[in-house]
């Protein structure tokens, strides 16, 4: 007789599996957002591991992660290609052995068909599944997942093994449509995480003002994390309580306190709260931005920007948000010097102070607030690296300017635009330092409608 | 006394470590490029694992690696936070304990002074190290590495650690400075690895061409992986026989058969070619584009680029590839309408045929051409979702125009510009859409360079 234990899902382990993985050639970005998806659903993971095509090493991962966890998930391996290997290794740890399924080989053909593509016995290969496994639909491609129950030494017995395939176009769908109702997470644990997103404070100032909230004994713990300058501050609340209504009110409670008392030591530099599942804190600090602007007293305010070293990369970040079109309206990529000039900078500026200098800044973000005719504008201009940089002004320096038009902000009066600039040297390769600069322009834009000119922080960097 | 076995690191396992990437905060990108760097050295990765902040699984995952392989590479959890514990992990795995390292503590301490802070107690920590391990220098931050000697009762005895911080700004120049020099790799093995990049075919398409080469038993072994509407071929050799010159010379020879047969049957679609650390195949496309531009038979051609849904990502996949500059001249973020107008598409273009239309791409392009005096730009315009579709044109649906001046092709004539404009109906999220958008975006213009308008290949996606 099967016990019930078997059905809790009280931690999980994440199997990643693919040459061009371990080859270093492909970079997993599954098992982090299966983590996010599954700690919001109150199950924590205990491991990721990642193995390469060999049939072998797989069966003998799948095997060590299904005794280390009851549940298994998988990614990669279901293709057509020779490679493929994960229906048989599967087979290979239950000791089962590969069937055609009826069903998913005209479901296959169908899709194939709407394609105007015949099914060739190489895709035949992914109508088969193991025999006593089930089989997941793919709405996206031509790879079924594979849902399958492997007996384990373990104290839970059977352990659930859910073989997505690795195109994150399909294993999300699938994991939300096909994984996630079948998720049996521990009734007699409360798991909550929730993170807050930091901006404009350095880590050392940030631990210190946090003091004894970051202690490792503390229930909540907090953790800091520090990426491209956004600390991300983690609470995590963990217990044995029934996971009831009661059991979870309780510690939303525990996490709002602790929430409120890191708000209340770190002030406005906290911006919005999200569950573990949510996005980063690049994401967070485009779509706060784009929500403050939006949403602000005097009505929705627009944001233009106009980019040279970032080459059009801000604007990628605001419009990766869905609905930024209410408030972004776009801008200009002045790459080359020809085009600042063509978009309004005066030729004697670069000419005297350079094209990465704060006058430039100054002018672009003008100009592109006159051209866009947006409530305000952001511009960047600076010396990525690797090459360009000179002694007096090395790679990482970076100008930003702001400007403003009278409507920006309610308490403003006059309708001559504002403008400032700012000077940065950011460190890192030239990925880090384009990307820094983008999320500085943004905390620029943030400190200003939130506190006014003259009272905004001294960010990370900044010179 | 100690075998030379030991010295051999003739595979390697790759540790991460940090709740943040245990929860599906932080993306690890370090297991991917170590696994690249490691392969260019000649060292094969057997497995990644990654694990959270807690002392006993970190020891557990260090003793378990160190048994799987004598080359063990960590990344994360060195910090100066109560949650950074590798220092603490790799004691108990190797039976040490931690000790002060005044020479660490005066480096710090000067490191900290240059910015004006003071060494707090709690960056103290970082100034400690296993007893018995080394420091490794990090230049850029303030957690040293370290480098232990683990014992295991695996044949070679004692396992290389390698212990590196999260930042990869920090990891990736300590690698280079103070891992690369002590790795070594087996002398008696040959392994090369080489990718192809290959563009505007369908993977059913291009497993049939390449027939027999891409079976399980072939040396050089051929594996393909689609992302982003581009395939990449990975031509791997592997041999025991000497690693001498000779050997390798020899290896190359069988490589290069290899990607010579590849070429003959896929004829233009392969692009460029690289070493396994190589870019990936969207970084290769773009940084192909700016190569077929530069060095054009007939002088450097310019580029620029008006971009609705993508609002800005193809500018910043081109400025992404440090020289571009050379080619790429900026462009237009024309997200909201008024911007297209703006720029120069016509009213009655809007009105008429709507903002996701053939003629307003065209418009784009040639309004693009125009206005920057580039020799050729690429517009895109399109539904990126969720929302905004519509049963006429649903999500996905891109129009991309390309416009180039009689400059961009020696053999063309006359003076006018043209232009013309594909539609397609790309899948997956918001985020896919964009990215395989900018993708095809840059194919059209390769195959528009290498064989004129009239022969460009119906590409993924097309309708």
């Amino acid at each position: 007789m099967v016990s019930s234990v078997q059905f809790v899902h009280d931690r999980a382990f994440i199997l990643s599996t693919g040459d061009e993985i371990m080859t270093g050639q492909l970079q997993d970005s599954n098992a982090r957002w299966l983590s996010a998806a599954l700690i919001d659903e109150g199950i924590l993971v205990a491991e990721h591991g990642a193995v390469g095509d060999v049939e072998k090493d797989l069966c003998d991962a799948i095997l060590r992660a299904a005794a280390k966890a009851p549940l298994v998930i998988m990614s990669g391996g279901l293709g057509p290609t020779d490679g493929d290997l994960t229906r048989e290794a599967i087979c290979r740890a239950a000791d089962d052995q590969l069937v055609l399924d009826p069903k998913l080989r005209s479901e296959l053909a169908a899709m194939l068909a709407r394609r105007g593509r015949e099914l060739t016995p190489r895709q035949e290969r992914q109508a088969f599944r193991p025999s006593r496994a089930t089989a997941i639909p793919n709405a996206f491609g031509t790879a079924p997942g594979v849902h399958a129950r492997i007996q384990t030494q373990a104290p839970w017995g059977l352990t659930d093994v859910f073989c997505l395939p690795g195109p994150p176009g399909e294993l999300r769908p699938m994991f939300a449509a096909a994984v996630r109702p079948l998720l049996r997470p521990p009734q007699d644990r409360v798991v909550l995480t929730r993170l807050l997103h930091v901006v404009g404070m350095p880590e050392a100032e940030c631990v210190q003002k946090l003091g004894e909230l970051t202690k490792r004994d503390r229930v909540p713990l907090v953790g800091i994390t520090a990426s491209g300058g956004i600390l991300t501050l983690r609470i995590r609340y963990e217990a044995r309580e029934p996971n009831s209504p009661q059991g979870r009110a309780a510690a939303a409670a525990r996490v709002d306190a602790v929430e409120s008392e890191i708000r209340d030591r770190l002030g406005d530099h906290v911006m919005f709260t999200g569950a573990a599942g949510a996005i980063g804190g690049m994401d967070h600090l485009a779509r706060q931005v784009i929500e403050m602007l939006r949403s602000g007293s005097a009505g929705p305010r627009t944001l233009a920007v106009v980019e040279s070293c970032t080459g059009g990369m801000l604007g990628e970040m605001l419009t990766s948000i869905s609905g930024s079109s209410s408030v972004f309206v776009g801008g200009f990529i002045t790459y080359a010097n020809a085009l600042k000039e063509r978009v309004g900078v005066l030729p004697e500026t670069l000419a005297c102070f350079g094209a990465v200098s704060a006058q430039t800044a100054r002018e672009m973000a003008l100009a592109g607030l006159g051209r866009s005719g947006a409530d305000c504008c952001l511009a960047i201009t600076g010396i990525a690296g690797p090459d360009g940089g000179s002694d007096a002004k090395p790679v990482g320096t970076v100008h930003i300017g702001l400007a403003w038009g009278s409507s920006l902000r309610g308490a403003d009066i006059g309708s001559v635009p504002e403008v400032h600039s700012r000077h940065f040297l950011f460190t890192g390769d030239r990925a880090d330092v384009r990307c820094r600069a983008c999320v500085t322009a943004l905390a620029m834009l943030r400190f200003l409608v939130l506190r006014g000119e003259a009272s905004t922080p001294k960010l990370l960097w900044e010179v």
